[in-house]
């Protein structure tokens, strides 16, 4: 079944998509319909925004990713930058240009994917706008959400010798893409042979449908560790890492060894005959958390689950630097994704 | 000169197009460069949130938009959808879409257009993405503003027999677009031609530079007025009444003789041998407010400047109409601009 949008129009398809949205926040007093979404923060509370462009061709690729998959992860990266600030998220708009290839159905499954994630982190969609595009699919997301005064955390308040931690692992939604990008070369106009991805869900699942790690920040709050500098892991831990160091001034250590990695990650690497360390560092789309603690704080991260501690801030003459298993030191570089390289 | 912008990167860019900027206002904490940007509003403000998604052939054509104009019409829409609700606009987040046709010198004037709108306006530029673009130019603008927790005003609130009020006058920004697609279509491939624009300047600017029209929210304010119900005019008069009666659920009767039209549109129309009131019915981009006050403010809204009076809030049953010269009735039409149609 198909349904032109041209058929609803501008204003049918928002009612379409939007009519059951149900509104949960106390802080949210009027979401779609009006010029603007209209909401209400204490005042102990500091207000966070973010903000993600997505463009087809460039940040995704429709031949392997469901548009359900693809509305929720769209999401989630807003979310992922609202934690990385040590707060909670609230509200999103959803701003969306559609091409006439695109049906309702089509982008009914996009909404509910946004509307899923939404669901999982008690976010509410509160506004947005509806175009037609001459090429494509863009979404624009604007995520607002809320923070105790106190406990916002930067990217510029890492200090000397304070521990470096990532939760979960990283390179995986790497290797979770090259592999869709291989399968995707082998397939072209194969339509009959379906790509066999048995044991290889984890990566895939990285990739295709990631998580924000709002686990983490209520972990840390429950252990009442506010970090000295976080931010998400977008980009590749080497590109984060360096903003963070920039932004403190400081340098940094990490250590090879300590890097964590999924077994998943390690034998698709080896698989494709890439130097893991290298896809653990600069691998994007992770969305772990990447943040600084001081020293004193070593035993109580180590007692919580998920978290690791990779290295630890240096003076900034030291510059930034990897030290490897056999004990050589490489200067970090940003090799991650550059969206306009 | 031209820049590529590959030379810069992402963060380069986005360092160049910030790096100066300066935050104006105590409710910015944060602004460009962390996860978030950081905002903190006092208790006994309402948060405002609105956003537009522009793109490239859809919205607006680079043949007759200077990207200049472009930055700073893109900006304002923004702020006229918080004036809208009787709100300031306070920040916004800029995201772009670049394809390799534009430069960094090109960017630059966008962005000194989106900044010439925020200095104007009193508004800080908080945060946003910057990325390529397969195909032309994407702009993505989120504004974020507040109001008096009391005076926040919305499409729902009219009442019978209220009076019906629009800013400034109707028709002049479709028109000014009708002649910039005549000129463009007459110079096609003519180069050595320029176009004669003398006299048709208001026009012109009305669809190349609009303003937001803070200063009708200003009057009312100082004249002790909130409106019952207000939204801005950017899909016609007639679409964006209709919103205001059926969300209100009332009608409504507008009168073709108070229809408040300039010389230059009426000239204008009558050359392209167009109806002047369908013209400002239906014409879009005009950016002016349209409100609804108790008919006891009758005398107060007469001496205001730039407003008038067109009509008046009904009973639903008596549908959205317009009252021609002639003492003709017909019901109004939402034939204002439909993006997915």
């Amino acid at each position: 079944m198909r349904t032109e949008i041209s058929t609803l129009g501008e204003f049918g398809l928002i009612n379409y998509l939007t009519k059951d949205i149900q509104l949960k926040h106390r802080s949210t007093l009027k979401g779609v319909g009006d010029d603007a979404a209209v909401l209400s923060y204490p005042s102990d509370k500091q207000v966070l925004v973010t903000t993600d462009l997505l463009l087809e061709g460039v940040h995704f690729d429709l031949v392997y990713t469901p548009l359900k998959h693809l509305g929720y992860k769209a999401a989630v990266v807003n979310f992922s930058d609202i934690y990385a600030m040590n707060g909670t998220p609230r509200q999103i708009t959803v701003s969306l240009g559609i091409s006439k290839r695109f049906s309702v159905e089509d982008i009914e499954q996009l909404y509910v994917g946004i509307r899923l994630a939404c669901e999982d982190y008690n976010v509410d969609i509160v506004g947005g706008d509806t175009t037609s595009s001459l090429t494509g699919l863009t979404i624009s997301i604007t995520c607002i959400g809320d923070a105790d005064k106190e406990k916002v955390v930067y990217r510029n308040g890492a200090q000397e010798t304070d521990l470096i931690c990532v939760s979960g692992n990283l390179g995986a939604a790497y290797m979770g893409l090259q592999l869709l990008e291989r399968e995707k070369a082998v397939l072209k106009g194969n339509k009959d042979v379906q790509p066999d991805f048995a044991g290889k869900e984890y990566i895939l699942e990285r990739q295709l449908k990631p998580e924000a790690r709002r686990d983490i920040i209520e972990k840390l709050a429950k252990a009442d560790i506010v970090p000295t500098s976080m931010m998400d892991i977008s980009d590749g831990l080497s590109s984060e890492l360096m903003h963070i160091c920039k932004q403190s001034n400081k340098g940094c250590r990490i250590y090879e060894e300590h890097l964590p990695i999924d077994y998943q990650t390690a034998s698709m690497a080896e698989e494709f005959n890439m130097n893991l360390t290298t896809c653990a560092l600069n691998g994007g789309e992770d969305y772990e958390l990447l943040f600084t603690v001081p020293l004193s704080y070593h035993d109580k991260i180590q007692d919580i689950n998920d978290i690791r501690m990779i290295g630890h801030i240096t003076k900034p003459e030291l510059g930034c630097a990897l030290i490897t298993r056999d004990g050589q030191e490489f200067e970090l570089k940003a090799q991650g994704w550059n969206p306009l390289k």
